[in-house]
């Protein structure tokens, strides 16, 4: 008996708040910082700001204020303003360098790993990420993500939520956007791949923006699945 | 203390007899079919054949007689007309689509999958293949080769040796051409690379074009590294 989900030949994951926390891990390592560093600094405010800044850099570049850019840029930009907003006197390049990596370095969240090796079992997954290849690649890395393909914005000069990325990894994937489901903890994410043909996995990631903080997570029929984490999504979409 | 390879941060590898042995896998998939189907077939002529037809096809589209083009479709334009010319008659269109991606099934050659994770340890490894992105997928998969990052031709729709493909890889990892090292066992792909400031490995597959056939395995002073086979070069390069 083929199950409901037979199509689905791959899925392709949003990766920052889907995969990986990426709040928790720039908490805990700008709190390292500045207490190695003496510096007044709210680690979460800092993180949150820095996050903030993220849609303002990628709509210059959508714009054509900027041309085409990798996020680790994006990033760099937004960080050397935060310093000084939040006035951090005292790092070495090297140090702002580091740093600015620490996006090659969020955690996955505790099911991410368990939840990809099941899944990757009788599927091809990969990312579709606007974080750049090399960001995604030593992510991967640091949190042993066991990626069949690393698909990002950058390779095809877009950022989610434009079309070309969702039809472009397709057009990789050598699938039809019906065979490939993306796998997303924001809706708006979601609801532009589903535009674009793809099947649709909604996973509910409540501590993205922190404890306390109130995320949209319920359950919408538009989405092929609802899930909890990776594990309930294998589950799912069965074998 | 640095090793001499020290600058190295990435290696990217040719595929097709460089990493799988394109020829065997061929030969024993059609021989199995030949015997099945009961047809007249010799399966080294046809593998042989089949891989004649390669450069001619590439050729096609970088006269822009063709538009850009997967190397899945490549292979099957070439091998309809094998077909005829081999005489094969009676294969369903389930079983000629099947034969044509024998290209996603090629076998590791025994050294590679332990010398790829002896070579990922400390450094990101990937492909750099002018076969398209799902066939390098559905690849290691079915081999076992486990690619930090997949790259290929069809990323760049540029063919190797053009330098669009060796640069854009160096653009993807995020690294400048002499911290990334081009494995392969053709010579004319290291000369490529090193042309636009790659460093190079040549790895010896005296086998490629089967027992007896003469291949020029000479070690070369131009190329950074000359190696017997995966494991060996890991040796070389040093952690």
């Amino acid at each position: 008996m083929r199950g409901k989900f037979a199509p689905v030949k791959a899925l392709i994951f949003d990766v920052f708040g889907t995969v990986v926390d990426w709040r928790g891990s720039i908490i805990r390592e700008t709190g390292t910082l500045a207490r190695a560093k003496k510096l007044d600094l709210d680690p979460a405010a800092f993180a949150d700001a820095w996050r903030a800044g993220y849609q303002p850099a990628m709509a210059r570049v959508r714009s054509g204020e900027l041309g085409w850019t990798k996020i680790d840029a994006l990033h760099r930009m937004i960080l050397d303003d935060l310093l000084v907003k939040f006035g951090v006197r005292g790092l070495k390049a090297a140090e702002i360098d580091h740093l600015n990596r620490v996006w090659h370095r969020l955690a996955p969240w505790p099911d991410a790993r368990a939840g990809l090796k099941a899944l990757k079992k009788s599927r091809i997954i990969g990312t579709l990420s606007n974080g750049n290849v090399s960001l995604l690649a030593n992510m991967a890395k640091s949190g042993g993500l066991p990626w069949d393909v690393i698909f990002s914005g950058e390779i095809f000069h877009h950022y989610k939520p434009d079309p070309e990325t969702y039809l472009g990894a397709c057009e990789l994937l050598s699938l039809d956007p019906a065979e490939v489901m993306m796998v997303a903890a924001h809706k708006s994410d979601l609801m532009a791949a589903k535009a674009c043909g793809l099947a649709t996995a909604f996973v509910r990631r409540p501590l993205e923006h922190g404890a306390g903080i109130k995320t949209d997570l319920k359950a919408e029929r538009a989405f092929d699945i609802n899930a909890d984490d990776f594990l309930d999504l294998a589950r799912r979409l069965g074998p």
